[in-house]
């Protein structure tokens, strides 16, 4: 997989509320297939399923002991997705800032007597 | 939408190397979707698809002139899954720390000798 695959497969696997769930558990500590299907209404099958993409995107670990293969949380690939994000920061941080630049011109623009007088001072 | 589910489109709409690549060329200032289809080498109509996809996720928001109806990035669900990230910080930084630590230990384990002569001193 290269850069591109790899967020593919990252994104893709955020997509879903049962795996963001198991990624915040596992962000706990580790667990075996059935402690962490116990707290969803879903079989474990299904669990498994989740995790198997999880696992292909890179974003949870398995243990080598047969029984149990406890699953591991891996921060890469959401690291990445960190890195990727960065470059729109300044974007949404800008809109906010525009934002309070509106309000601010809006504030100034009230009638002065009350804008002048922080504590309600008196005429 | 809840926040879930707002997750969920965000999320799914970023598992996309050309939305991902609409969103860079958008981050530098809005566009039509004729000047947004020229760099790829997929029809106006195929690109219009993504747009939707992107739109819908609340990632554009389109203007309102018939012709045109140019695209415009909006950060705020990027924004919101920079801050869903925030909880798992602190897991991959705390990684990346437990390997420099494990850096240190090995480092400290070399040859005394070697490890107290920076600038290649002779014996």
């Amino acid at each position: 997989m290269n850069a591109a695959q790899r967020l593919d497969a990252t994104f893709a696997a955020l997509a879903d509320p049962t795996r963001r769930a198991i990624l915040a558990r596992l962000s706990l500590g580790e667990a075996s297939v059935s402690e962490l299907a116990r707290p969803f209404a879903i079989s474990q099958p299904a669990i498994s399923k989740h995790l198997k993409v999880l696992e292909e995107a890179g974003l949870i670990s398995r243990g080598r002991e047969a029984q149990k293969r406890p699953c591991r949380l891996v921060g890469k690939p959401l690291a990445d997705i960190s890195e990727w994000l960065e470059a729109y920061r300044r974007h949404w941080e800008g809109n906010f800032q525009r934002l309070d630049a509106l309000l601010d011109e809006l504030k100034a623009q009230e009638p002065q007597a009350g804008a002048e007088r922080p504590e309600g001072g008196s005429l």
